[in-house]
């Protein structure tokens, strides 16, 4: 049996979601942008997909939801241009995110401070979740935006976005979100969020990769990222990708239908891998399972290098992750085990299980029966396991 | 019939490039970068792609090829890390480019103008096509980057690349060639072009839309433009987009194969079509033949306004296009006939016509009739077809 428990890295495209795409490449496959029916026939579609993506986050007519290639690139569009547009060309200096923010929200921060600007990094918890306070207290007159996450890539917690949406909007800032986490496995909806950018992108909801979209509020202004032609009334340069732009507004669709299957079926199979992972002994999983997204546990094994689990759960057909694959090359602790205040030694053994609409009750169950052998297997061979931390005992 | 004459907006996906690309949506999904195997049964195909990618340029093992998700991000990046790496954070203060560039390209260039960047747009000749000795002549010790399109989209005249890269060399500075009209229709090729940066986009060698990609000489350094993750050695952040990548590798072999066929089928079919339109009175074409890709022509057809033209044609289900798709929603006068000094009456006839290998002769012969109707109806209507410039006339 191959079960896929990684679904935080990317998802299976929806078999109707691919269906839906498929003319798109050999039959209709004309630029949208031009002037004849080549172009135009895939029209009725593209508008299709919109609405199924303004319907999916409960954008306004009024709003813009430009299409790009991935979140990394909404992310990336938003800091860059408010640096541009308020901080170099304005009066602000200030950015607040937080330390557990994805890399591209993260790095292009970095960015931003090699440039001057002063940047904020909240801490979190022990949950893994900012403190509202903390960011009413960073805020400052000369705050440009705040980015904050809606869910975590990792531990799959969710922050308070309506709260966050709400402090920003009393105190006049910017308010950005990277949902990339959070569509498709809760309601997102950016009109009670207070949001005036979120990103999201679509093969995190079965959707294809290679496309995604930032959403930005009415009237906000925001100087593009790509310059060139007059694509997406000149927000977004770059022929429209329109086989990904269908299947991305299907899979909108598809992920919002399912979204009570999320909370219930997803969520129950979650819950009962999670409850048996924690039998084994000496197993910690970060935050409250009411708090988290229903797919995801990141649960910290004692004494196990996250890495070697994968190994062991590899070879029995199953994919897991020790956290974001974006960084999942490089063979670091977890940083957000590390930003939640475990010692580096723990934070090494970090195991993220993600589940899908389509993982089964069958995989559930093999999946335990595995991991529990794996345990077992690997802490009698750790050289460390005698001598690993007893900081997450004391969270059991 | 239908006939699809515009291939330089996009083209069409080879059928053979999309049953490559199918079984990487519902079947091989996994994120190339997990350490687990839904994520690495990918990388087989992923190399060959790139092999493809490498091959089809003639780039060596030491260069970068960076998946980018199209030409236009590719042509940002670099106009935008060059002022980050040698304008902000060095002694240079200038780019050169040519008049007729993409937008991707002069729109960038107008944003670094806007940060104080100093910028030479090089002027064309009636041809459309810079000269040497202008950009000799514009260079200076504080030039960063000469960025000078492979040929052009609209009227598919071929720059003098390998010079161009010759005397940029010699001084000292960087190039950057956007050769997305190049790719698939004539040889290209790195080392010989001495190229430091070079971008492409797969849709437009009949590779699915929304990917693309930036060469770049070894060991050159350039910032990244999509900060986060450690994809592609850290150039490009971003979850890879398998199913894109793996289409743009097999289109690219497919299309480097097919370029005897471009040569010599595709330019008689054009030329064919070609020689009929200029049996019609007063119809100028840009540049001769041999100075152009083989599939393209760029017509004036003296006292017809273009997007009347494109009108009547795709009445008859022929798709041509007035210039680039990526402007022609602003129905605006061709910029190109324009900076090779047409008139604006005259600017506003143009007519781009641009097969690809899957256009047929019978498809041609129906364009020629259909045309040669259109004109005779169009300037019996034509309010301005006794008032029109002479001086396309003087070029026949």
């Amino acid at each position: 049996m191959r079960v896929y428990l990684d679904n935080n890295a990317t998802t299976i495209v929806d078999p109707k979601v691919f269906a839906e795409m498929v003319p798109y490449f050999c039959q209709m496959y004309g630029n949208p942008n031009s002037l004849h029916e080549f172009g135009s026939e895939s029209h009725p579609a593209l508008r299709k997909a919109m609405d199924q993506l303004y319907a999916g986050i409960n954008a306004s007519d009024e709003d813009d939801i430009v299409i790009t290639s991935c979140a990394t690139e909404s992310n990336n569009w938003v800091i860059k241009s408010i640096y541009n547009d308020y901080i170099l060309n304005g009066d602000k200096d200030h950015i607040i995110t937080s330390e557990v923010e994805h890399p591209a929200v993260g790095a292009s921060c970095k960015f931003l401070e090699s440039l001057g600007v002063k940047v904020t990094y909240l801490p979190v918890n022990t949950d893994g979740v900012i403190n509202v306070e903390d960011l009413k207290n960073a805020i400052t007159d000369t705050t440009a935006l705040v980015s904050i996450m809606w869910a975590n890539n990792e531990t799959g917690m969710i922050f308070p976005i309506e709260e966050i949406g709400a402090i920003c909007k009393e105190r006049g800032v910017l308010f950005h979100t990277d949902a990339v986490q959070a569509v498709g496995k809760i309601p997102v909806d950016v009109k009670k969020a207070n949001v005036d950018f979120l990103s999201f992108s679509a093969h995190k909801f079965h959707g294809p990769k290679g496309i995604g979209g930032l959403y930005i509020r009415n009237g906000q202004p925001l100087s593009p990222f790509f310059h060139g032609g007059e694509h997406m009334g000149g927000r977004r340069s770059g022929t429209l990708n329109v086989a990904g732009i269908v299947g991305m507004g299907r899979a909108m669709e598809l992920a919002v239908e399912a979204l009570d299957f999320e909370k219930n079926n997803v969520r129950r199979l979650r819950d009962k891998l999670e409850d048996a992972l924690l039998q084994i002994p000496e197993m910690m999983v970060v935050g409250t399972k009411e708090q988290r997204v229903p797919n995801t546990i990141l649960v910290s094994v004692k004494g196990i290098e996250g890495e070697a689990m994968l190994w062991d759960l590899n070879q029995s057909g199953i994919g897991a992750s020790t956290g974001s694959a974006c960084a999942s090359e490089a063979l670091e602790s977890n940083p957000v085990m590390e930003a939640i205040g475990a010692e580096a030694d723990l934070a090494h053994t970090a195991l993220r299980l993600s589940l899908s609409r389509f993982t089964t009750e069958e995989e559930i169950d093999f999946a335990i029966d595995v991991i529990q052998k794996a345990v077992i297997r690997l802490r009698a061979i750790s050289s460390t396991y005698a001598y690993a931390p007893s900081w997450h005992v004391s969270k059991l």
